[in-house]
């Protein structure tokens, strides 16, 4: 086996002009909504605790920190934006792996772009070959990996960050070895830090070894060239079995990036199905959800056993109660960040209607499928099947989706109209003449 | 098992008083020792690349890169010196567990340290704790973690840069928790790496995490508290099998830095015994190199497997040669790194007594035991036995010696003079009353 060889190989050889349309279009949705996500968390309290670690220390501002309004250092810069882009849970996934490839993926690549000069469609390039890179690289390692205790995206988000930092740096095939072994050797991050604000630095200091490894490359360090396939390497340390021809089958005609989902709701992904149908329910004319009399909602198992909760006290505890998803699809017609304030999870209409909800398991449905029935006052009945989840790589969210999901969650940090013109820019990335100064 | 907390208790609990003075002597003689390494390898040329990186991210000049003449960022400074104390493999080593746990630890301490003002006292209190719990952690995790392919020293290193770090930083018992858990989750760093210059940059990135976890942990940055003992900690996801009742056992009674081992010689350690031996049999009156007629070694297994080159023709070659180590043990009474210059393994006379080495495996002998039996041209037999090798916890390299490695390896890179006022500074460490301006 010659992985690391045979991937570099295909990441120095790809250009712009040799990627499929289709490949280009659903790396730029990946980063529009990466985007989205760490314009809304550039406001989260936790990120100026890193910001005032920066602070203090200071560098030549080279690379944009999303919607913190200031420039900083490149490893900085990609810690910083990987961690805002992770810190919702809302960025994309890869179905088969849970890898959220994008957020330790975009920021590496766009510290060392902005620094650069480089224009759009060095950034949609690089970009679409780190979430492939990153996407297969899972897919050799699922589930013994992920089972074992990595966050997988702490862990093989390296290598996305990794291969686009090193594409768009311009390294060679040789290069490109190299930058994957320095940022292999450092893939790190358990899921034991669940639950705090450590998860998403993983993702960041994925960004941040991925742009310091294709920098160190290029002054000429020395790393292994067998990182993937090595006996000491990462498939072989971190997981207990392990299948690298899946790294490289099919390279340049498949694309992994089409299993790769953009959520449509801020919420627990077992969810989502629920969600769709009483959106789906609430656009029927007439409709009102004070004349809601009963809700019962057919779902898969884990929805139970996961999101369960009738009664949230919080918002964070609304995220994983698929009783108030329900409530927010019915009365907002919507799953936004907002839907999950503390003052939202409290609000009386929802609380009522949350405890109307009756949840009945069908062992016969998967995942991503669901069904909804409300029982009027009138005692007319209203019922909606979903099949495929919105943001199932069988469903994908919308362009228009996408968009009014960017609008959202980028205008309480910038206001509508820079909002909006940060999107125009981003649909249109390829004609960006440089990626300094699209958004700040 | 509360290990985690546990430890963090003690080492907040910990202070310059409460720790034995033989424990303070001891971690003063490895803060010797690895500036000794790190001060040497600042002249080598793959520091450059880091510096270049470094020089281009610029920022406040908090914190010195020993040897270097200059001044960067907390975590810039720590991931160079800790690269610079591991690269010529010549730092301590805990015989226990093979973890060389004052190279990520030192840089760590040393950047805040210098930065807060902190004395000599503050500093050696830190390193002594650092690389207690580091050890201690390794113990919990060895042979099995070491055996997956794990680089022990960048992986469980990070446990001691966070804990000299929180220490020096003032952290209280909670604090020192949240460092733990955010350095603990950043471990890595995989065998595969051997041979390159991403070997050593694994000491220097658990130096980095190390500084990093103590400054987010007092920004109050959330991490888990559980990082060793939980279920996806990393004793279970790093380790297929641990005993964590071996990281508190006798805390605070019992000190993991006596089996902390100096090496007086910077080649292979198997080829120790057999360099003591030619030292030792040189100081012979009367000896001259030139009159023996033949060299016969009986060593430990291992020394033939990994060490048995007749004919070395460079100087990292020489380094893996038990010949030739013999030979400059006879020759020059020494085995520093000018011992093992590629002009060095060229020269006549040790390419000649090289071919005198027949080597005889022992299997009855231990890994820091050998005879040395030579026959001089008079037909006189010279013989000397080494039951425990200089540097092994049973046979500590005296201070005298130290201070020689010290002068020997600092002198290039800063003169003579210099060298030994640093020298003579360290010694006095306790007396300090800042780290700050040191060394440069």
């Amino acid at each position: 086996l010659d992985t690391t060889r045979e991937l570099a190989e295909f990441i120095a050889e790809t250009t712009y002009k040799s990627l499929p349309l289709a490949v280009v279009h659903e790396a730029k949705r990946d980063i529009i909504n990466v985007m989205a996500v760490s314009l809304y968390s550039a406001c989260d309290p936790s990120l100026q605790k890193l910001l005032a670690v920066f602070d203090a220390e200071g560098g030549h501002p080279r690379a944009s920190i999303w919607g913190a309004g200031r420039r900083t250092t490149l490893q900085n810069a990609a810690l910083a934006n990987g961690y805002t882009a992770h810190l919702e849970d809302y960025d994309d996934t890869h179905f088969p792996t849970v890898v959220h490839p994008t957020s330790p993926t975009l920021p590496a690549a766009w510290a060392i772009g902005e620094d650069t000069g480089a224009n759009g469609k060095a950034l949609l390039t690089a970009v679409a070959l780190g979430i492939e890179v990153c996407c297969r690289i899972c897919n050799a390692v699922y589930p013994w990996h992920y089972d074992a205790g990595w966050h997988i995206t702490g862990t093989m988000g390296v290598f996305g960050g990794a291969t686009a930092a090193a594409h768009i740096a311009g390294l060679d095939a040789a290069g490109i070895v190299t930058a994957l072994g320095i940022a292999g050797t450092q893939a790190a991050g358990v899921r034991e830090a669940f639950g705090t604000m450590t998860k998403p630095l993983h993702a960041g200091r994925a960004a941040q070894a991925g742009v310091m490894a294709a920098l160190l490359a290029r002054e000429g360090f020395t790393a292994a060239p067998t990182i993937l396939e090595g006996r000491r390497g990462v498939a072989e340390v971190m997981s207990s079995y392990r299948d690298l021809s899946r790294a490289t089958a099919d390279l340049g005609s498949n694309w992994e990036i089409f299993n790769n989902g953009l959520k449509p709701y801020s919420c627990g992904v077992v969810s989502h199905p629920s969600i769709d149908a009483a959106i789906a329910l609430r656009a029927t004319p007439g409709f009102a959800a004070g004349a809601i009399e009963d809700i019962e909602a057919f779902v898969h198992p884990l929805v139970l056993e996961l999101m369960g909760r009738a009664e949230p006290q919080v918002g964070l505890e609304g995220k994983f109660s698929v009783q108030h998803t329900i409530a927010v699809g019915l009365v907002d017609g919507a799953a936004y960040p907002a839907q999950f304030a503390d003052a939202k999870v409290k609000d009386e209409r929802l609380t009522e209607l949350r405890r109307k909800v009756t949840l009945t398991v069908d062992n016969a449905m998967a995942e991503d499928q669901c069904r909804l029935r409300l029982t009027m006052k009138d005692g007319s009945i209203l019922e909606e099947s979903v099949e495929h989840a919105t943001g199932s790589p069988q469903n994908p969210i919308t362009d228009e989706r996408l968009g009014d999901k960017f609008l959202t969650l980028a205008t309480p940090t910038m206001g509508q109209g820079q909002a909006k013109a940060i999107l125009d820019r981003l649909w249109h990335l390829e004609d960006a003449p440089a990626i300094a100064g699209l958004i700040l």
